[in-house]
């Protein structure tokens, strides 16, 4: 009865064939395409946001109390409510709460990571055809999860010679009926920038024009570097709605843990029927690790030994900021926009100062190859001739590629 | 400039709207509809499929200690491949192999718990307007999951005059042309059935006739009393596209940790585009928890301690089905279908010989309100007039229940 002519190939949905993460897709291949590497020295690895590849930055003792307690008490094995646990919850509200904003942790939603999260707030507002306004350059995954679901995006442009604000004017020109949301990351990954309180307001006021919620990717909140002040789009608004996404991953060292939020900020009531949809959704996969949620009070306790926590990946990331620009503001084909906060560094390639380096792809390549330090492309962005540099290595490290990506501009340069 | 009604309700998208989880709702709002209690016995929780519950079937030292190390290790705590981590996938793949049968772990992909697997696999297989035959009984989530995404569904009988097997004919009746896969559920939730290598292998001749994949729910495998064998899907076919779902959150008693797996078998190379869809799919949220998947090796590795532990529960499950059986074989009115595995003991009810008794939701409120006993209604399942009991809880609280719902029925019936 078997018989191997009889199936062929079988096709997987549009769904999945419409789902692609070029950062995974690039770092998975380009190994294959080029086994081996031409340097001999070791590699220096700058592509992920990932802050724990190096060991110098870890989850602090607090944190790993918090879970070891959960795991030890068999108490945190079981199903949790699709939203998440409530003490989990309200210590998430708390923790956005002040004494002007409230929080309420029934506008707090728990999902699979920050991606997670915003996988919710995506496709709890649009439908298949809406479209949502994303950034440019900006995190990949907005265009990845929009694809996925048949949603539209139309990229707004961040202006690297204004610290990466928004075009405001072309913004005004991309709105469409189908425009449904505008999604926001503040600090930027990878733009590395901190946006003022002038310009957040701006953008709320383009909302309040448009009557469009704004998806308020904060996943960086408080990341910001001297001299910065973090203002969460939330507490700045009483009439637009605002889905805001968080998470543990960046500002406790843990995105493996995947524990992420959506905060709903709903000032006016627009967002009654949005709220039970993002709940029903996140009754399709159960919310995350009942473990991590069931540390969440103790982790986000705001003890001193947090405060000096945070305070020190700051301080280890500016760091690293100011050893890129010094040794990079001088390469001759190169601009440094100065980072504000997150974790990252934008260096823009003026490619006429370049030889044989055509886009950043080339940089990409030629750079792993000849230097054995890795980079993203801005193309993965969506932001061409450019690329990004992740500033969590120790710093004679980020010392040693900094000389190395120097060594390589000069060795190529016209 | 802010205007209270500029703004109006936002509507949320069609998907969020059409998610719907019977089993979460019935739980969450059954409380509210009826606060307190007319009986003033303590309460017998016998709905949720959670193991945990009671305190007396927790995890085995074994999977404590690896997550444990997992966490000290600091090791952990990173990004990992949306797929999951190779040492995770190596560690499922050697637990479905055997000497007929190798899986290799390139056919592993990890998910945020079973109903993640179940996600993956529904989606990367079924656009929307296709269909794909379920189980009646059957567990919610296929539909929950089926109509968030626009896709369809047709239940497929299952008899439980005949220990829950499927209606072959009528299954032969409901393939069109729009039909892309099967799920199967075995051992089954709600039924407690554990199908027979016989009736696999007809529902193999069924799906090599129609060319349909399988998706093969397997969260309960092993968990079969005693007679019984358990026979995977995969293991009884060299033709049929085979997905099986399974994870961690029966067997190792831990649901809320939220780690499942797909494992792809394709004998004749059929899904070659839909392993790549599934991957494509699993980069969506970046799998689950990273110290869960570094612990996998360990908690799965099979030590004597891990055979025994699975044993004991094996026993404790089917214990409780006895006392089940025992106590309301004899009840009139009531049917009891035999458990053979899974956590469950599914209870026909002859409505006819109740007086006020007029479907599954009734007995379930009724008991609950007069002896504080929670079981849940067959309707959530699909099958009017039934209910299921979870057959996890310590013996006593077995006994008690079962001596409660038969003064129930003895007090309701003609």
């Amino acid at each position: 009865m078997e018989n191997q002519n009889q199936w062929g190939e079988i096709e997987p949905s549009i769904s999945a064939m419409s789902t692609f993460n070029p950062i995974r897709e690039l770092l998975s291949t380009s190994q294959e395409k080029q086994p081996g590497q031409k340097s001999e020295q070791t590699l220096i690895n700058l592509s992920l946001g990932d802050p724990t590849l190096y060991g110098n930055l870890k989850i602090n003792k607090q944190g790993v109390d918090a879970v070891d307690e959960a795991l030890k008490s068999f108490e945190c094995n079981g199903y949790l409510p699709g939203m998440g646990k409530l003490e989990a919850r309200q210590a998430i509200a708390q923790s956005y709460s002040n004494e002007e904003h409230v929080v309420d942790p029934s506008n707090v939603v728990l999902a699979s990571g920050c991606s997670g999260a915003l996988l919710l707030c995506i496709t709890s507002l649009l439908n298949p055809g809406d479209n949502i306004l994303i950034p440019k350059p900006g995190f990949s995954l907005y265009k990845t999860i929009a694809s996925s679901y048949g949603i539209e995006y139309k990229t707004y442009n961040l202006l690297p010679e204004k610290q990466w604000e928004i075009n405001l004017e072309e913004l005004e020109s991309l709105v469409d009926a189908k425009t449904k949301a505008i999604l926001v990351n503040n600090p930027s990954n990878p733009c590395g920038s901190n946006y003022s309180k002038k310009h957040l307001l701006e953008i709320i006021a383009f909302c309040e024009k448009h009557r469009l919620p704004i998806i308020a990717d904060e996943i960086y909140r408080d990341i910001v570097f001297s001299g910065e002040e973090f203002y969460p789009f939330y507490s700045l608004t009483n009439s637009v709605p605002v889905l805001t996404t968080g998470g543990l991953a960046k500002q406790f060292l843990v995105p493996g843990w995947r524990l992420g939020w959506v905060v709903v900020h709903d000032p006016l009531g627009n967002f009654e029927k949005v709220k039970r949809g993002l709940m029903a959704l996140s009754n399709l996969i159960l919310g995350p690790n009942s473990l991590i949620q069931g540390a969440i009070p103790k982790i986000l306790n705001p003890t001193s030994d947090n405060t000096n926590f945070k305070a020190h990946l700051n301080l280890v990331l500016e760091k690293n900021a100011k050893v890129c620009e010094d040794a990079l503001s001088s390469v001759e084909g190169l601009t440094v926009v100065k980072p504000q906060g997150a974790m990252y560094c934008m260096v823009v390639i003026n490619t006429c100062n370049f030889k044989d380096i055509r886009n950043g792809y080339d940089f990409y390549h030629a750079l792993k190859w000849e230097e054995n330090v890795e980079i993203l492309p801005g193309e993965v962005f969506d932001f061409p001739n450019s690329f990004r540099i992740v500033l969590a290595p120790p710093e004679d490290v980020m010392l040693e590629a900094a000389h190395r990506i120097k060594r390589f501009c000069e060795r190529h340069r016209v």
